[in-house]
């Protein structure tokens, strides 16, 4: 994603962040108060800037330099890549959601990311999960809960969240939701060939017609869909379904350290339509799948719960895990290409 | 356990070796062919030693200095806990192994242990995890995979165990196996100050006595036990059952790092009865819990696959984490005494 020169870490640092819903009476409190300027404000703190925006059912998607930047009524979620500061914009962002959006406080967070493939690469406050906790601790206080999924010394994805409010009354999502994350390293050198801003004569792709070309669009058909090639190779896109439902994918795809990501929060009672179609694009040697899903959610966990998790052909489960947060059940798989 | 001057950690090193077992055929190798002589050099460069021993079914149960020792004809554990070297033990046991035993290699290991409460006054190779993973890799090699249970902020449990062994055909345990293990801290001080070694009137108490009074000998009935008080307070109990199966209690009493382990593999459906009895005692102001079962197992884990794990009266369900192991499926839960 536009560095050429050597290494880039394509592994985003991802924060959800969901502010309190009042009561039904009383839904004072909206997101999407803050202005494109005053977002291009924060994200210079993180060391990125957007590169194009979409509006769909009144939510916004805002493709960024380093990943995306989703904005709904009660939720903001920023994705960032490379080695931008992604925290930094935290205290920003709660700030301005008090003074600008009109809510009290945030009822639940998300922080989550893969392992670095470089974290000595990282800036300071993102070297280390430990670095990242303590950070959060400071802006967020509250009590904080962070896990590590996965193999320690191998592949592992690390969140925080938060965890026993009993002093926010309004603490906790009230509406259903689930997330979806596939996190994909060591991908096909052909399938990642594509990616690549120029045709073979040169000339520049049309980031929609590639869209359509490679079965992206089919991935949730009818999506309102902003995409953009790096230069010279990378690729992202972001979707805007019905109501707050998003999809994003961001693509680093040289060799050295390919790296893809597919995130979605777009309710399917079985994923494996949606998890047979991006696994066919991008033919990723190993991959880590993420889902939370809460309370409310519809999302039929039953694959998840079994042993070995969704069966994907062609790849075995390496770890499964399942972790029990505050008001999601979280599932944690991690694949890799195999002879089954 | 035997420091009255300042803090002593309760928290065990648990380091469990299976080793392969041969076609029914050809069943040779005996990890109990190695002399009490052998251990106690062994032992001597963990830091800790041997102070009673007995017998059962042909099975030996050490109780150390510093928690305790079981050998199977398969099968060792050693779990050792203050400022000990657990796994110095490792390069002699494996050397032995094949010298005195007879066996070709190890089917199985595992190294656990909750997180210390000072980590910082811990020898070199057991200051942090990573340290005690980088260790393990070097002399046990292979394929590892190191997990932490629970919150990285928190408490938490961290596994060393191996997987993906292709080469070795004889991997992996071939008998039904189970291992629950519950670790307390915070414990009620009118419990702990039961186990002191002299009673009222300034005298001694007989460990076989004390143990039927407090109810620990009806945990399991009909085990042979092994039990001993430190000076001047601290409890250690080692009991075997028939077959290979053991349980084991260590209790740190004092109000300021109270800490007390209890561990078995012997199989119950539900271990309901076992559990409620082991709470009555030591009366924990939170626990994590673990169990440990395999593919042969005859376990009913139903209970353990709920949102909240098993349900223990007078606790909350703080987290709950299960994990896919190689055989294994792993339960992790962390309880706190709440008003339910």
């Amino acid at each position: 994603m536009g560095d050429d020169v050597g290494f880039f870490e394509g592994v985003e640092k991802l924060m959800e962040i969901w502010f309190q819903e009042k009561s039904d009476q009383d839904d004072r409190g909206d997101a999407r108060e803050i202005t494109r300027q005053q977002w291009e404000t924060i994200l210079k703190s993180v060391n990125c800037e957007i590169i194009d925006e979409i509006k769909h059912d009144g939510h916004t998607a805002y493709l960024l330099s380093e990943s995306s930047l989703f904005v709904s009524k009660n939720r903001i979620i920023l994705k960032t890549c490379g080695t931008t500061l992604c925290l930094q914009a935290l205290p920003h962002i709660l700030k301005l959601s008090k003074t600008v959006c009109g809510f009290d406080g945030i009822s639940d967070f998300f922080y989550s990311r893969k392992n670095f493939m470089k974290p000595d690469k990282q800036p300071h406050m993102h070297k280390s999960f430990q670095a990242e906790v303590e950070y959060l601790d400071k802006i967020i206080g509250g009590t904080s809960a962070a896990y590590c999924l996965g193999r320690l010394n191998g592949d592992c994805w690390f969140l925080y969240t938060l965890n026993d409010l009993p002093s926010q009354k309004n603490f906790g999502v009230k509406v259903p939701d689930q997330t979806l994350e596939l996190l994909m390293v060591d991908l096909d050198r052909e399938a990642m060939s594509q990616f690549c801003k120029l045709d073979k004569n040169g000339d520049p792709k049309s980031p929609a017609v590639f869209t359509e070309n490679t079965g992206l669009a089919d991935v949730f058909k009818g999506s309102k869909i902003s995409a953009e090639f790096f230069d010279p190779c990378g690729f992202s896109l972001n979707g805007l379904i019905e109501k707050d439902f998003y999809w994003t994918i961001h693509v680093t795809p040289e060799p050295e350290f390919s790296y893809v990501s597919f995130e979605t929060n777009a309710p399917r009672k079985n994923y494996s339509e949606v998890l047979d179609k991006i696994i066919k694009i991008f033919k990723p040697g190993r991959f880590a799948m993420t889902l939370f899903v809460n309370y409310l959610s519809t999302v039929d966990c039953s694959v998840w719960e079994e042993r070995n998790g969704p069966h994907i052909a062609g790849y075995d489960c390496q770890d499964k895990q399942v972790a029990r947060l505050q008001d999601y059940s979280l599932f944690y798989t991690n694949y890799k290409a195999g002879c089954s």
